[in-house]
Parts: C-alpha cells; sequence; structure tokens
C-alpha cells in the first residue's frame, strides 16, 4: 500500500531556477518526493510542473499546503492546482443509449483501478438506468433536445451541484455541451473538468458517423480519441488515443464493435491519467505526465 | 526455397458458383493452390479472387495461362491480371531529398526482400545520385518548376518507358504527379501502378507540413499511409497505414524523425504486398490478402 | 442484417484439387459462398479449409448438410465440423476470484457481440455469483483443492452435461484441469472446446506469478495469451497475443492493471473467432482465419 | 537549431531533498533546466536522477562540470555521469554477415539522426566491408572461432582503444563476448557501454535459433529486444522491445523477414536512448527517461 501523496501541479512564465524553487519548497518542510516532472515549452515561453511527494513527514498539515502553494504560484506569476492521492473525487457520466462506456468506467471505479467516485450518471435516454444502480450510482432521466436544450443544461448543471460533481465524463452521450455550459461548470482554465471520448482517430473523420466514414474512405487503421471538452466540437486538448487494425473484411458493424475497444481504452486511460494528476493543458494541447 | 507460381487476379460482378468455377479451372489443368482468397462486396455487388498455384505439374504452359485467363474473365464479365512469383517487375523509384524512402526500398530489393528489379531512379533533385548508383541503379535528374511541367512529364513517361517500367514508387518525391502522367502511365482499373508515402495517417493532415499541424493539435499518435495515386489528392486506395505514440515532449524535429520509421514501413510493406500480388482495387479502396 | 450461413471446417491430407472439389460441393447444391480460406501446411502435408455459404438457396436443408459433409470428409480422410451463423452455442465460464474477465465476456455476451448463452458460471469461490446473476447465468460454486479435486471435477462435468455446455472458458480460472477432466469433456482432434487466458506473453513467463517475474525481468512490454487447454501446462494452441507498453514507473500493480486490460482483449478476441469458427489446430498451433 | 546542453545521470541512496539538492546546485550556477526526471526504487533504496540544463549562461566552464559533480556525487555516496548534448561519441559495431542492422545504424548516423561517430565496423567474415566503407568506417576483419577466441578479443580490445571507443554496439553479431572482454571495455556499474539486438521478445526464446522455434511454437506475436550485455547471456537489462504481429501464413522466413523490421527499430531507438542519455541501470534494469 502506497502512503498518501500530495501532488503540485503548476504552469507559470518559464525562467531559470524553477526546478530548483519548487523541489526546495518542498524540501524545506521535510517532503520526500517521489515524482517530479518538467516540462519547458520555449515557444509559449512556459514552464508545467508535477511534483509529488509524501505527506507522512511532511512539515505542513494537508489544510496548509493549498495556500501555500497560492502563494508560491502568485510569486511565479502562475496557476497551480494541489491535490491529494487518497482523494477521490465525485464523478458524473453523461450517457445515452450505449452501455460500454459506462460500464467500463463503473467497473474500473469499483475494483479500485480509477480513484474516484460516481454518485450520479445522467442519461438523454431512460435505457442504462439499470447499470448505474447496480453500481450504486443514481441514475437522472434528462432529455434533451433541441427546444428544451437551455432547461436540460441547467438541471444537469443543478444535478452536478447537488453531488459535488468535480468531473464529468461523456461516455458516448453524442450530445454537443453548450458554451454556456462549459463556462458555468469548467471555466476555461489549465484545469479541464470535462473529459469526452470520440469515435475516432482525430482530426481524422471529425463530427457524425465516423466509422461510416472510415469504413467509406477505406482506412486500414481505426481509432479513438479522448479530449476534454472545449467550445470547438471535437477540437479539444487530446488526452490519449488508441487504433486498431481493420480489413477490407470488416463492414461498419465490426468497425463499430473494434471501435468500442478503443473507446473504452482511451477513455479509461484518460480518465486514470487525470485522477492521478498527470495531465495538464497549455496552447491547446495536454502534457501527460505518465 | 518455393517453387514457382501462378497468381490470378479477378474482379467480376458477383454471382453464385465462383469459386468453385476458378478453383475448377485450376484443378482441371491439375493445378495445386497453394493460396485462394476471396472478398464479397455485396453493396458494390462485386466478387474479387486471387488465387495462387504451382506452376509444376500445371497443365498449361506458361504463355497459354493468360490467354486461358483471359477468356475466362470475358465469360464472366471481368477484369483479371495474371502474374508469376519468379518474375521480378522493373519499378522506378520517384525521390526528391530526402533519402530513408530509397535507401531502404533499394536495400530490400537487394536482400531479396522485395521481389523487384529498381533499374531507375528520377530525381527532381540531384542529392540522391550516389545512393541509387551505389545499389545498381541509374538516376535520372528530371528538375520540375510549374514552368516545365509538362516537358518533364513527357520526359520522365520517355524515361519509363526505356526502362520498361511497370511499377513506380514515390519514396518521399513531393510533387504532384499530373492527371495526364497517370492516364499515360497508370490508366485507371482495378490494378494500379503507382504507390506514393504520405506522412500523415489519413485522412488526417491531407496536404502539406502534415508533422508541422499534427504538433499543432497535439495529437498523441502519428502515422504513415502508403496508398495508390489517383487524380485527387492524397485521395487515393489506401494499403497499408502504420502509427507510432508521441508524446508532449516530441518536437516537430521528433515527429520527423519518429515518422520516418513508419514511412519506411508503410512503404516497404506496401509494395511487398503489391509485389506478391495480394492488393485489389474496388470503389476506390484495397482489398488486402495477406 | 447478415442472411445466415453454413461453415464448413475441415483438416485433411493435401493433395491438388481440394479447393474445387469443396467449392464444387456447394455450388452444386446451389450456394453461394461469402467466405473461403485454406491453408496446406506442406511439412505436415496438411490442407485446412474453411468455407462459408449463404443457407438461403442452398439446395439441402441443415438437418442434411452435417451427414453430407460427413460423407465428404471422409472420401478426404479428414476430419470436419459444421457450424451454423445463428446458432448460440452454450458457454461456460469458470471463474476464481477477478472479475474482469467474467463481467466483460457478459457484457460482449448480452451486447451480441459474442453469439453464445452463457448458462453457466462455475467458480471454486463464491465472490463472483452477483455478477454472474446479474447477466441471468446461473452460479455453481465448486470449491477445488488438492484433497477433492477428482469430485470437483466429477461435479463440475455433471453440471456442464446438465446445461449442455459446448465451450469451457477459463476466464482467470487460477486451476489446472486435469488430464481425465479434458479428456472427457474436449476429446483430443481439431476442434478443442476449451479456452483459457493466461496472463503472460507465452512462451515467456509460462507458470505462475508472471507479473511479478516481469517486472523483476524489467521487460519493456507485457502481454496476455489466449490459447486452447491441452494436457501440457501453458502449452495448449495460441489463439491470440495482446501486448502493452510499461515502463520502470510501472510497479507489479500498475503491471496486474494494465496486463488486466491486455488479457480481456485477448481472451474476447480468442473467444470471437471460435465462435465464427475461424479457429482451426494443427500441429499443436493454430491457423487462424480472419 | 537547440542549443547545447550538459546531462547529469546520477544514481545514489533514496532521501529526503534530493531532487532540491540537485536543481538547487543548477540554479546557485544559473543553469537553466530543459529536462529533469527522477525515479525513486523503494525496494532497493536507490534515487536515479537525470537532470539536463543549458549550457548557455551557466556559470560553470565545461571542464568544471565533471570535477564539481564528481564531489556532489561523492556527498551523496553515488555513483554519477556528466555528457555533453553537442559531443558525438565513437562507437564500433560488431557485426557477422546480415546486414540490416549496420546499413540501418550507419544511415541513422549519417542522417544526424544517432548523435556519434561510427570509425570503425569489426566482422568476424568479411562480408560487410563495401557498407562500412560507403559510410565512411574502417572494417576490420577478425575472424574467430573456440581455438582463437582470446586473441581475436584481444585484437578487438586493441582496435576499440586505438580508435577512441566508448560503445560497442552488436548488430546481429551472433558472437558471444566474453567475461574478460566485458570486464576490460565495460567494467561493471550503472553506465553500460555495450549493446546487442536480440532477434526475440526476451525472456521468450533465449538462445539460438529464436525465428524457428517461436514458428514451431505458433506464436501471434514475434519481437527483438534491444539490451545491454552481460555475463549472463540474454539476461542484460532490457533497453527496448519491438513486436509485430504474425500469422499462420508466415513461413520461418517470413518470420525472420519481419523480424528484421523490429530488430532495426529496437536497436536504433536503444542508441538513440542511449546517445541521448535517457538510461539508466539498477537491480540488473533499465530506468529510460523519455
Amino acid at each position: 500500500m502506497r502512503s498518501p501523496t500530495a501532488i503540485l501541479q503548476l504552469i507559470c512564465p518559464d525562467r531559470p531556477a524553477l526546478v530548483s524553487e519548487l523541489s526546495g519548497w518542498v524540501a524545506a518542510n521535510g517532503g520526500n518526493i517521489v515524482h517530479a516532472d518538467h516540462h519547458s515549452d520555449p515557444g509559449a515561453g512556459l514552464f508545467l510542473s508535477r511534483i509529488e511527494w509524501q505527506l507522512e513527514g511532511f512539515g505542513l498539515p494537508r489544510e496548509a499546503i493549498c495556500p501555500t502553494a497560492h502563494a508560491l504560484a502568485q510569486r511565479l506569476g502562475g496557476v497551480y492546482k494541489v491535490n491529494f492521492s487518497d482523494y477521490r473525487p465525485a464523478a458524473a457520466i453523461f450517457v445515452s443509449k450505449q452501455d460500454h462506456g459506462l460500464l467500463d468506467l463503473l467497473w474500473r471505479t469499483r475494483t479500485g483501478e480509477l480513484p474516484m467516485q460516481v454518485p450520479l450518471v445522467i442519461g438523454n435516454h431512460p435505457d442504462l438506468q439499470p447499470i448505474a444502480e447496480e453500481f450504486g450510482a443514481r441514475f437522472e432521466h434528462v432529455p434533451i433536445s433541441k427546444a428544451n436544450r437551455a432547461e436540460a443544461e441547467a438541471r444537469q448543471l443543478e444535478l452536478l451541484a447537488d453531488h459535488g460533481i468535480e468531473l464529468v465524463i461523456l461516455a458516448k452521450y453524442m450530445q454537443v455541451l453548450s458554451p454556456d455550459f462549459l463556462k458555468r461548470f469548467d471555466p476555461p482554465d489549465a484545469f479541464h473538468q470535462v473529459i469526452n471520448i470520440h469515435h475516432s482517430f482525430l482530426p481524422a473523420f471529425q463530427g457524425a458517423q465516423p466509422y461510416h466514414r472510415a469504413w467509406e474512405r477505406g482506412v486500414k487503421l481505426i481509432g479513438a480519441t479522448a479530449h476534454f471538452v472545449t467550445e470547438e466540437l471535437d477540437g479539444g486538448p487530446i488526452i490519449e488515443q488508441v487504433t486498431v487494425h481493420v480489413s477490407h473484411r470488416d463492414e461498419v458493424d465490426d468497425l463499430i464493435r473494434k471501435g468500442r475497444d478503443c473507446e473504452r481504452l482511451a477513455l479509461a486511460r484518460a480518465v486514470h491519467l487525470y485522477l492521478r494528476r498527470q495531465v495538464m493543458v497549455y496552447r491547446g494541447r495536454t502534457a501527460v505526465f505518465d
């Protein structure tokens, strides 16, 4: 059993001595670093850092870490986030009719592989209620249409607030979230909170019916892309991509079947990276410290 | 050592008993089939077949096989091609300044892995002459520009004819062949004769500078696509695709470096499939009988 | 919706005209072949064939196909099996305490991806009873120990017979089946009936604790192997293998976590190939006609 | 163009504040860190670090960095190595008759992808002399047999010394280096100097004829393993592994052909990681900071 750790993610303007400053701060408080990853983007003049250290023996109590990190980040002119490895944030899974993403995420959560809780599943169709409830999640049916989108999203936001949701996962939700929804749940910064799985190898086959179009084009590999959701459809920062070989013998149905495995894998890996706080966003792209 | 074989490729309207008819024709002449692959496309009502049988003990001499297959294909309303496994067709490699594709193909030819000859290399720049000559190929420098495209292509076609070229491989040639060139060297049918390697995972990043655009987009996998060349830029039938993982640490130069390996592999596999007559084209896509 | 097909699998001594003979038999009865795959093994002098044709319009009724194929196989001195694509055989899943293989197979069965029924799950521990029952399978707890192995296997065989089981899938069962069990449920021939998932890339790390040993050895890829079970431990014919990259940052627990995905994929693909009758066994190895 | 950097690799007993101490040392001298990677192995109580910083603006001249790092490492009770990114060490490639590894490494060196020089190629057969010389390397034919092994290795060591060789690459050399050779050229520590490519997915098929044995076993994936050479045959620390799918249609020759691509890729990647000083050895395994 690994002992609990604190994780600091920080993005700030690049300059010399940043690694020293951050690790010096941890060391000054008696912390033992178990992982330290950094990345400099010369084009943007940015420095990204993820430092993870053991809480045992660390001089500051948990509640004092965040304010101290805040002061540090302010001094560096950056943004930051502090998390603890034994904290299991509440996530909501948005679904439509397809069950594979939901079932896979719930199973991985139950098995302890994904360190989160899933108190809430929201579906625009009622089909997946039994699966949600089997795993102890509340299922809320929020039908959505062009006519009622604003009210439906207001209801969704209310549910998210009621359940203390910090992460939304779109597991084949097949609906576009409005800019307003995003602004209210996930204000734009380096620490996104909505993950989607797209059923193609982006940027190939953006938009609808990617498997049909992949079949038409006769590609030899298909794939899936897990990405953060932004206002630009299928244009958010990519977290993980998975591909699988297909042949001329595969019909569209076979592409869909093989694609489901890619979708499950890419989404699960992306959520795992997110929960381990190994993903940071800059310039519309991700740094993945795995 | 495998004994020589004949290979019949045939595409015709689908109807019952075609497998029986084709294999029956081989059997009636005492042939021993070593590979038989078929594919039906219900949407197009097409039947594709590739049959390979040992020449040893076959009742027809080589020169009689083609006319007989011709009659068979006509009766079935189809198109066909007959090849022999010990025949090594003459291929020309078109290059520009990058050497990895050329060197790889020449090495694989010398080692016997690719059953072809390469008597001719055409470059729009002179840089790769030494490599071509090291491997015994004649290098022809045919500069090409907007102004002289027609004459340059005429010269290329003349060189292809002089050397009895049956296959053209664009190994990072970075130029577009005109519709007129294609019509004259490779008239449209099921048996294409020009293979290109594109440095992206098509249809992602069609056109110029794919690695730069892949870096900008922040994808987690890059790739290469070997395809037959048609009039539609980067739109020809795909033969093979290869991908490799990249991370935020990779600069554009790293993508280019990693991409070169994908390009070499995808191109070599596509040429190998072509030479073994395992690729057939229908509806703008390929059936690959591997 | 694809119309139902018949599938003939046949292995016999190689000689000329076999493809013609088999396809001629189908054609003579008015059958339309949708897939035909053959393989010759010169070393063993064997011919393997899988032919699939539409039942619609076929001259023989279903019940007459098997006797006719029997006569054909006898004449060719071979063994054969006939199956129908719309038949969903009954499979039993053997489990211990780990749930991922079971849950994945049951989900893929419910979703229609795996054309089988699972009326029975047998566990040597009671832990997975709820999952089995959620998916409508009967769970039987058959504890097993050195002392009671013979009686336990007798009980298992009785349960298999009672439920009309044709396929046994060991989904992380972690127990070895006795030669006697195998002889009675799965007499040695080309058409095996017990599939196991081994949690390593065989033949690396045969036997116990493969992930611990992989970690010790410092490999950079781990994997899983789905294979038919024979008397030789971890030595049966391999159907499918899947690998995933690991790094020095991965602890044994991470290898186990990543390995679970390989196990699920390799097992599901192997069962899918089996149910589509795309696997044949010869010389202790498989031909996979995919 | 990236500006030159210094790279410090260090292994020492783990204790708190090491990251701070190392980065503080760089910062105190005005260095700007571009990469910093660390790994703790709790089981062994070891800390591994790789720090890369820009030489431009660094307070110490190159010749002073090594002594200072030496003092630092001594204080921490560790071992260390300092390298500069614009230094191109001299490597010798050992070959036998197969040319693909040699040609690939020489091409990658010429193209600038592998930052090294190859002044020397040693072959126990004379076959590859032309390739070595094409790329400007001296070829030395040192025949080796049971009878003359000691003298042959003495001659090899003399050649290595004469050419200032720091890295030996066995590119399908097919000979075992004696413990004595290793002790003299590559004394055991964390910084190995001999890389081999083994033509199997180790630890599967250790020893001779791996492709033949893979074919016999009927595996569905084959691979290649690049590893540091130690006294234990095929037992040295693994740097990189690559696999490729094979089918029942592949003969041993096809496995050898497909395997060559795995061998080239795995070896080139391993040498690239080595030259970028991204590999460290501990407990018989590697940490790869890529």
